[in-house]
């Protein structure tokens, strides 16, 4: 049997990357869990954020943000991130996070934060009291211990956070269950 | 150190609901882990998807589709659901999923997904080769079994499906990190 709940928005699970915006001492940084990839061509990401946030306006005026992945240990500064808003206080110097510069963008990049994307606000869409920023990747960056030669990311070595909304939790990574691409193989179409 | 990787769409951890559009027999169901929630006024959700998906067409037909959230358990069929195209081919058949009715729209959700949001969709905004399809979340149905009388759902027995991009592995949670909204207030500005 199921339960109705009415409109939700418990999708698990949820990343909770850091949100970057600004430039030089002007800088915002914020958790956003209602964000994924939007396409590979270009590449580029789709966010949802409320439209009086701090680092939206900060993004309006540069047109750049870039997205930092956190790992587990960084539990604490991304919840700090997540519950205060940066117009009166510098939550880089009260978490003790480290901006430092993006190759493409003038907007830095989190350095504590083992995976990072620099994008440029490609188009806006409003919704309601959120608006959804889609933004073009334009590079990557993986901190070098967590990749081998051929690019391919140690993902339990990287422990993304994850975000359980609701129950309002974080979570690590379970361990792998099965090959995506693969184990689907093994269903047979029927005739 | 880090390392340039050039544009990617590695962004962790991803949720893998599947899909469901269409109506009566005609139905169509994918895989889908480029999605989020668009925002809470109205609820609502954002998926890419690629323009030329027969989902995609039917979700066009009835501006409705379904979002069926699948536990670890339920990794074969999903991957079944994102490698093969249903133009050829009855994937519910083949995975021995069932479409129940939905409350509210006409497109059904999936029995053996234990979280289920029924959605209208309200824009489509172009990508490239993907189409970001927005919509309201309308209703959401979950396992009576796994949530309790306030409606608190227990997400170790739910054991959501949780999606890796580039190493294309599937995993399940790892156990509780810490509280959301809570553990950052440990954070002290710095004045």
């Amino acid at each position: 049997m199921k339960r109705r709940l009415g409109p939700t928005e418990r999708l698990y699970p949820m990343p909770t990357p850091l949100i970057v915006a600004g430039i030089g001492d002007r800088l915002g940084i914020m958790a956003v869990a209602w964000i994924a990839i939007a396409g590979s061509t270009p590449s580029s990401i789709v966010m949802a954020m409320r439209s009086t946030r701090h680092t939206l306006s900060l993004i309006r005026e540069t047109g750049e943000f870039t997205v930092n992945v956190p790992s587990v240990s960084l539990a604490e500064a991304v919840d700090y991130c997540g519950i205060v808003s940066g117009r009166n206080t510098d939550k880089f110097a009260d978490t003790g996070l480290t901006p430092v510069p993006s190759a493409v963008v003038a907007t830095p990049i989190v350095e504590q934060c083992p995976l990072n994307f620099e994008c440029r606000v490609m188009s806006e869409v409003p919704n309601g009291e959120y608006v959804l920023v889609i933004g073009e990747i334009v590079e990557t960056h993986v901190d070098e211990e967590l990749v081998d030669e051929a690019g391919r990311i140690d993902i339990d070595a990287l422990d993304p956070l994850v975000y359980i909304p609701a129950s309002r939790e974080y979570r690590g990574l379970g361990p792998k269950v099965a090959d995506a691409f693969k184990i689907g193989r093994a269903v047979a179409p029927k005739e």
